[in-house]
């Protein structure tokens, strides 16, 4: 298990980077990945900057993205981002049913994946 | 490469599939994975039928959906699938800012996830 | 593209890999798998001697190696090897039919295997 | 962790999938994948109706055909499905040591793929 | 295929970062990727940025950083990282030798993982 | 989880590579990957037999082998093999910023590797 460095034990340089976090959030205090990312505070800070701006309301709502970002860390099979963002999916206005239907997108792509590489499909001229 | 089945060769179970196809897009004829797939008639049906029941219309709209989809094929590296999926959200609306912002959350996350893996980072209590 | 190393060109140590996989096979010259190899003589050694020992008839009948092996790298989507994988079961006796319920269950697998964790689903205590 | 949903607590439309999974398979209860799946129900209904009529007998018997399912599931790694298809494969057939050869096989797929990849080789000619 | 953005048609914000890419490589033009990734310019400039400060002399040197993207990127299965990191790490003094240690860890490592995920290895307490 | 076995209970083949094990490493007992993967011992004895040569000091030294091994082991998200590898590389002189900087190239590299080919970057001719 990882090293997780509270607000109390860290350096000012990651102390600002979590107080930001909370600022942007308003949340008492950072996840877990936050204080396992502080163990190298320049990459803590380096992540939580594209981060934010990232995830930034744009083009694509704050929602949207939010799926968007669940369903890459479900296709790679990371247990925590599955955990962390289905929970922020939800705070964000992602209903049961909008989670249901995120889960059959999700299995009918890993499905039809698979069978695009089995197959060694060719690229079809129309796609450009 | 992958052997392809034109409709003109096909046996008539396929041929009824590709026409649903057809007649579900609006299309002259079927995309190259279709033609791949059929050799093997019952799982064309069968993905088929999933596919259509999968990204009808639901609590997500049909571009959100195929957003989805896209995010998931490039999370998985399928590069027939990125391409096809490029050209179908394309067509049901993304614009390249979207597209932009989509590529942007999909880095993000195949960097945290790798992170929150290499740190192994326990779940917070908080999300339940 | 990788380098390719030919029989002619070839160092002794490499051509007496070459010459064993040549007579365990029967065939009249190597896949480019072990020519683009041939550039670390020790790993072609050892990846050599190991795959033969692998794919040799134990408990499991070479056939049913041979899909297990094509399974594996189409799951982990490597074209190379499912193109010279598929070709491999063919020689031994895969058929047509066969290869398209092999096609179902990979894919079905990746389906429920995302979904599976996606869910985070816990394990059964049945299970052991 | 996920959500599971009992029998008891189930609405009819997953009642329905859960008793035929149970007739299906001789079994007293579902496993917790189907339970967690049942926050879905059309997912769940789908995704049993495809499960059932892919791992039916066929040109491959049951037995290989879970042995393909745990092979796509390691190489994929997803916990759950390896831990419930290791289950489901033994008791159908699979002995230790047919075991034993199946992860033989896995483990030299994983590392060919790697090496294929890594050294971009060339799809030969000869594999059609 | 991506659509590439070359100097001559990018705007200032794009000519901005691919002046700075060269100036810090010595190089008279940008790799493709950069070109492709200048659809989007706030990713493209964001990108570099933080490639740049992760790339740069520290604890590890430019050849050992550049051998780690390489292997990252092997493992993940990305052709077109293969090939350019493979290069990068030739001209930062890969030599052939090293290259087929790295390979040789590479699949090493490939097989090791599949078969630790395959038995779902308990991690030992000693590890702290 | 896996089953475990302990040297006790080992038959001599077993015991054999343990034995090999403990040496090559000056260790009291064995990680328990190779406990578990002693239940098909003529894996263990080629898996443990290949790994001995790979990490064998070479043109790359022992820690840089270690590096790139968890490296890998990070890509493609093995709880257990990061896990081990990290402690291996911390006993082999990791330090802290060693392995902060690890993590960023592993982070960076994810993040390009997905871009690339979700952009579907063509390969620069000057590559070769």
């Amino acid at each position: 298990m990882s090293r997780l460095i509270s607000y109390d034990e860290a350096p000012p340089e990651v102390r600002a980077v979590f107080d930001d976090i909370k600022a942007a959030r308003g949340v008492a205090d950072v996840n877990n990945f936050w204080k396992a990312l502080a163990v190298h505070p320049p990459t803590l800070a380096r992540t939580w900057e594209s981060l934010k701006h990232v995830m930034a309301p744009g083009a694509l709502d704050p929602l949207v993205k939010e799926m968007l970002y669940l369903t890459a860390s479900a296709a790679a099979g990371c247990t925590y981002c599955v955990t962390s963002h289905t929970a922020a999916a939800r705070t964000k206005g992602m209903t049961p049913e909008m989670h249901g239907e995120l889960l059959a997108v999700l299995g009918m792509a890993a499905e039809t994946n698979r069978l695009a590489e089995a197959l060694r499909v060719p690229v079809d001229e129309a796609f450009g």
